[in-house]
């Protein structure tokens, strides 16, 4: 079989979206209806790709464009060949900037809903559903983006809802059309925070578990309001997950003993609060620069005694603890933690004060290398830290580091305490998930 | 020969003194004027034994008492006897208090330069001039104890200017007077801040390079001129001691290179100054919880690339630095390293990224054992770190911590970079200067 990399980019302005005639580069649908498309030659960047084409082909310049998404890869079979369409969605502010030079392709605006009027070339209207989003679900995912105030768990089961509410104002009646639809809102749900392991995590294990899983047996009595109802059920369950936690982190935090934490992890109170009655010590350090620590400290106060100290304080402290608990912003496969910045410098700490150094979280924090390496290193505002006037000092300000698996003494999940070796397996799982997207 | 060891404590009321007669206490010398008196028994705390002397004796309370000082200990030859006298002084506020029971006691208020006029047991006027210091110095030495805002450097200049001043207002003509007056002064400057080492050292090293080292051949041409020309010279040289430490960290602080430096240090600051030249970049913490790194960063900043960074994240930059160096509040005997808490975390850190640390700072940050162990662990205001308010939570502020010498790549002094083998030579030397007051 001949393997074809393809984009197909659409260009929208004011709701409607161009598409071209005879475009001699796409050789073998002359005379049809096509978004702006060209191949992608050898291991290049469909990205990039994209960008190229619709400026070569339209005269604009990459200032007039805004990316607005890239949908689910779509593969059209012709015969021995097999063509892989990556849809683009751009909008375009000034339409009259476009100038098509060669004279025999002719194009039009048209609204979506026309396009299977058109004599298009293969797939044009999937591909187009593909990057295309109801204003209802677009407004949400957006939010889901600026979102700056909320955790991960929050964020992933905003996802989940926003599943829900996609399945909620489907028009779709069969299994495929409605898997088409749903599967495609999850995947720009994932798209749109690729660094939130857990949006990607809840996300994929729904659909996979739903549309792959339920397929055989659920195909022909599908109906959307069954998938809605999976969704609560999953939900429900995932409210449960703390409770699992708590019972496997009562397995470490005895009675009576001393533990200190870093920064503020809502999975670390949650499980302290759940423990009160086994009078507890919890040591919090403040956590500069945005002391949420102290956060942390004034929650636990009404369950537990409760010290703050400095964060330089922390390896003094390591010695006279039981242990250190702390969240986790995400558990990468190799079973190291990334953390609000100092973690490593305490997991350290305890090593050297040869007191244990666990992590709780829920596994829906396991991130895939590929994953990982979408977060971009945020440099933070530096007045975080120091105000600079006009002074000819630098401020770093970054608010994660790496704790390496070997600092860890476990990671207590909703599913067991975890070694480094455990991450691994449970990663594959979620890459089983991930495949529904493939 | 047998040793009796006896407090004899001077009451102090509106500038008089209390003298006692017939005390049957001390049966040697019946008769005879004295202070409030008594054997010290075996190892018991002479400080215990001169308040309970005080209230047995006059029937005051220890809270009628304000402990003033104590002196040098004066040892009376009688044949084969030797009585080793601790002097102490205390104001009392209501001498009406004073009630003498026993009817053969007689007890007197006289100004002290009256005591010659007395018949008194051996020493007691030499023990009075022991506690005693006249107004000017008093002033100086109150500044020097309740000083919040210097530094020990500053303060030990402080200690030797006075020491000067001391001698320049003395109005002793032979070399034993003067000595005994000078190095009573000497005592309590110690003494008033027995935490900070760096007072004890150049304190006892001018006293005993000027009136051990020259007493043979300087004894008879001796002028109070020759110490004051001493002492000034004594200045100068400590003023150069900037010098030789630049001249040794320069072996370390290499062209080109980065450095991560914690809290506050004027010795790394005028170093890393002198050393501009080596085009260095500094990383300097914060120091929570009064951010004294900042006025680092800020001094360091006409002089050299500097960028703050949070306490925490020193871990991180650990592995991006050529090494770290800071300062020292002291040194202890065994090459450990008191200073701002957070030090020793770092050093671990450094350990961990293979980088060296240095602390820098002059020999007069050595302590001896004895000295350590008069440092109490300041528990400083909480509201540094969080202004707890009416919540249940509490906060540990400690300032100092210690690094094991194990931690530490090496000392840099003006006598050159040391390991911890090399301190405890240091203190020997040290020790020699403290003999001056045996």
């Amino acid at each position: 079989m001949k393997k074809k990399n393809i984009v197909t980019c659409f260009l929208e302005h004011n709701h409607k979206i161009l598409i071209l005639k005879g475009s001699e580069k796409v050789s073998t649908y002359q005379g049809r209806w096509a978004g702006v498309s060209g191949y992608i030659e050898g291991d290049e960047d469909s990205d990039k790709r994209a960008l190229k084409e619709i400026t070569v082909e339209t005269g604009l310049s990459e200032k007039d464009l805004i990316f607005v998404r890239k949908g689910i890869p779509l593969t059209i079979k012709n015969g021995e060949f097999q063509r892989i369409v990556h849809p683009y969605l751009f909008r375009i502010e000034n339409p009259e900037l476009i100038k098509i030079e060669r004279e025999h392709i002719e194009i039009k605006w048209i609204d979506y809903a026309e396009l299977s009027k058109y004599q298009t070339v293969p797939g044009l209207k999937k591909a187009f559903f593909r990057v295309y989003l109801s204003l209802e679900i677009e407004k949400r995912l957006d939010e889901i983006k600026n979102d700056r105030g909320h955790r991960a768990d929050f964020l992933s089961m905003l996802a989940v809802e926003t599943l829900k509410y996609a399945a909620k104002i489907s028009e779709k009646n069969t299994f495929d059309d409605f898997f088409e639809e749903i599967r495609s809102v999850g995947w720009h749900l994932i798209d749109i925070r690729p660094g939130t392991a857990s949006i990607s995590f809840v996300v994929s294990e729904i659909l996979y578990k739903f549309f792959n899983e339920r397929k055989k047996r659920d195909r022909k009595k599908f109906s959307k309001e069954s998938f809605i109802k999976f969704v609560e059920e999953y939900i429900e369950l995932e409210k449960n997950s703390l409770n699992s936690l708590t019972e496997f982190a009562s397995r470490v935090v005895k009675d009576n003993s001393k533990w200190l934490t870093h920064s503020y992890s809502s999975t670390v109170i949650e499980v302290i609060k759940k423990l009160k009655d086994r009078n507890i010590e919890i040591y919090a350090t403040e956590s500069r620069p945005l002391f949420e620590g102290r956060k942390t400290a004034e929650i636990l106060s009404d369950y537990v005694k409760v010290t703050i100290i400095t964060d330089a304080k922390a390896g003094y402290i390591a010695k006279e603890v039981d242990g250190i608990i702390v969240g986790a912003d995400s558990i990468l496969q190799d079973g190291s933690l990334v953390n609000k910045m100092g973690t490593s410098l305490i997991a350290l700490a305890a090593k050297e004060a040869r007191v244990p150094f666990y992590t709780i979280c829920n596994t829906r924090k396991f991130y895939l290398k590929s994953e990982y390496s979408k977060i971009e290193p945020e440099e933070k505002d530096s007045n975080e830290v120091y105000e600079i006037g006009d002074r000819k000092v630098s401020v770093k300000n970054t608010y994660f580091d790496i704790t390496p698996s070997f600092y860890i003494s476990g990671i207590i999940t909703e599913k067991g305490i975890f070694s480094a070796s455990d991450i691994s397996k449970e990663i594959k799982i979620k890459e089983k998930y991930l495949s529904i997207f493939k």
